[in-house]
Order: C-alpha cells, then structure tokens, then sequence
C-alpha cells in the first residue's frame, strides 16, 4: 500500500483567492447535467453527487468513505449504499457530471480553442464551492489512487484524448494522450513543488508557453533545426 | 493525511525487463560518488545508501522505514541512526549519491545533448538492481509525500532546472522548471495511468516526442500561425 505524508495538493490550490480568479468557462452543473429541475428542488442522488464532488475535490479518493459522503449530505449512508451501489460508482458518476467536459467541447471548437479552454483547467480555483470545482480537481487527488485509476484512465480517455484528437481533425488518441501528460506535468509540478522561478512567471505566460507546449504536441511540429540537434 | 491505495507505480517500470532496455549512459555510482576505496570494500555507511536507494526507488518516503533500511544494509538501526541521524538525511544523499546527476551534466553538454540525456530519463528501468536506480525514480515514488516534498524541490532545482538552463546559456530557471515539469508529466501519466494509444506509439518515438517538446520549451520557440491560432 502507498502512503502519503502530511499536506495535501488541495492546500496549494486553496492558497489562492477565489475571487482573484474568476472560472474561466460558465459552468452548467444544475443545468445540462442534473436531471432538470426547478433550481432548489434537489433529489437526495443529487445531493449526494455535490457532496462528493467537494469532498473527492479535496480529498483523494481513498481517504473519502462513503460515511463521509452520507455525512455531507445529510442522508444516511444506507441510502448512499442503495442510490449508488459502490464508492467507485459515486466516484465515476460524480466525474460524468461534473463533464463530460460539456463546456469544453462546446461549440465544436477548433483545436487551438479546445486547447486554449483546456490548459484554464490548469490553473485550479479553489475548490470549496461547488461551481468552481473542475474534473482536474478529482482527477489530480486520485490519479495515484488505485481503484479510482481505472475509473480516471477511462474518463481521460473518453472526455479529454479522444475530443481533442478530433478537434485536431484527426484520430491520433496517443499524441492526444501525450499531450495531455504534459497538462498533467504542469499542474501536478507547479501543485506540488511550487518552484519559487516557476511561479514568479506571470500566470498569463505560464498559460501561453502551456498552450504553445499542447499545440505543438499536439500538430507534432517542431522547428527543423530543433531537430537537427536532437537527432 | 493523505493516504494512497493499492499498488504502486513501480509495478510498471518492474514490467519491463531490465535486459531489454540497457541504461543509456554508464553509471559510476562506485567510482565518483562514493570514498575510492578498492572494490569490494564497502563501509557500513555505503551499503546503508545502497539499500536505501533501492527501497526508496521502489516505495515512498512514507512507506520506507530505518528499520526497512537497516534490514538491507545488515546492520542495527541504532547505527543507521547514528551515522546520517534522520531518515530526510539519508533520502537527500541518497538523491545526491545518485546525482548530482555526473552523468548528464558531464562534459558541459550543449541544450539539445542535455534534454536528450534527460529524456533517457523518462524511460526508467527496473530499479531492483542499483545500477539501474535512477534519482527520477525516488522522486517519482515520493513526490507527493510531505515530509520528502522540500528535499526533492531543492535537488530538482540545483541538479536539474539549473544545469538545464546553463546548457541553453541563460539563467531561466523558470523556463527549465516548466519544462521538466512536462518530463515528469509524461513519465507519471505514463507509468501511472499508462494509456494503451500512448503505450502503442513505438518507444523511439515517444522519446522523440518528449525531446521536442522540451527543447520547444526552453527554446520559448513556437510557429508564428501556432500563437495565431492561439491568441
């Protein structure tokens, strides 16, 4: 079994204002994915879902139980067990609602704009209110968890790789994937480690030199003379 | 507390065969790192830091204890407390025994030889036999632990971010934290989620791919149309 120490990646997030940072993309959590409702009227599944959003946002999958979840959502944690059946099952479906990242395939888009509203995921709101808490959030506390891993390869690879590729008018899942290694590199490095040089760089150009990164993973063009000197 | 599940990352780097990929550059860990005594002769203190790189290449700061330690090296926990005093101090010269990284900065390489010789990184061996043990595998494995968390930070910046910003002849050290935070975005998404589109794309040129993207990186180089599209 893997163990973590003290601290959390969420105290590096959270040290930011969210007021400072307004979310980049309107979000359409009540809207596009709960099941349509007058706003205020929020079914028990629903408030199960928000409540684990939070806590799965801030805390790696491991570490929530599914008393957890009951607890902050004010149901019993039979209920829990009989709506959703697994923790694993809240999990995927907490991530499906929080995409399938509607906001950022809308439209179509071209790859540049995919891109572009995909490296916003990058740089994290706080996630204590629900409206600001992005897939990443999620996926960043859990990805070295186990058995929510099979759960967060399959998410990336339907909600993120694949639209990205087409986006790109191709089919290439793996430069997709490549790419958004990358993505994952920046947010975990700067998350984690936070170097003080990384971090003096302006917040717009570190979102520029991150598109430029994905753009040219993703059109796999590089300068010719790079090449000269790599091969 | 942050607590991780069930296996581990090195559970994939431990599928590959050690015989098929050869290190890429000769290691000298006997030779310039260690007292130059004659061969065979190794001080309870050198057989300490052998084990401890081999247990912490394979198992977190966390999961990894003195006693773990003392165990390998055959001899009494008293004396391993007694000869580096804590167990941050033998994890930060295990780190420095492995590096400071000789082998890559050796020879004042120029930019593209420096990332060529990083990017060999990324493809790790097995580190179940010391000369295969890489410093990227102790930082991979305990990245995310706390109490380990200052000591990786430190090394990365003086025996990576900067040697790599000497080599492109300047002093952006900013520049090279965010490229190696790409490395390390590959090298964890790889090894953690491995996606099978990512896994397809033949080895040879995943390493090409990873080269471009950080000389495009420190090089702040991109085409002309690509921030078109982006702005």
């Amino acid at each position: 079994m893997l163990r973590l120490c003290s601290e959390n990646i969420h105290s590096f997030f959270a040290s930011e204002s969210p007021d400072e940072h307004e979310p980049p993309m309107p979000r359409s959590l009540t809207s596009a994915n709960m099941t349509g409702r007058a706003p205020g009227h929020t079914t028990g599944k629903e408030r199960i879902l928000t409540s684990a959003m939070l806590l799965f946002a801030r805390t790696p999958y491991s570490d929530t139980s599914l008393r957890d979840i009951a607890t902050a959502a004010g149901v019993d944690v039979a209920y829990v067990h009989r709506a959703f059946g697994s923790k694993a099952e809240i999990f995927r479906q907490a991530l499906l609602t929080l995409g399938p990242l509607d906001d950022i395939a809308a439209g179509e888009p071209d790859g540049a704009t995919m891109i572009s509203r995909i490296c916003d995921l990058a740089f994290l709101r706080n996630p204590n209110r629900v409206e600001d808490v992005r897939p990443l959030h999620l996926l960043i506390q859990s990805s070295l968890c186990g058995e929510a891993r099979a759960i967060i390869a399959q998410f990336i690879d339907s909600s993120l790789a694949l639209p990205l590729s087409r986006a790109f008018g191709h089919a290439d899942a793996g430069k997709a994937h490549f790419a958004l290694s990358l993505l994952s590199g920046f947010v975990t490095h700067r998350a984690v480690l936070g170097p003080a040089d990384l971090l003096a760089i302006p917040e717009a150009v570190q979102q520029r030199m991150l598109q430029t990164a994905l753009m040219n993973a993703m059109l796999d063009r590089s300068d010719p003379g790079i090449q000269g000197q790599i091969n």
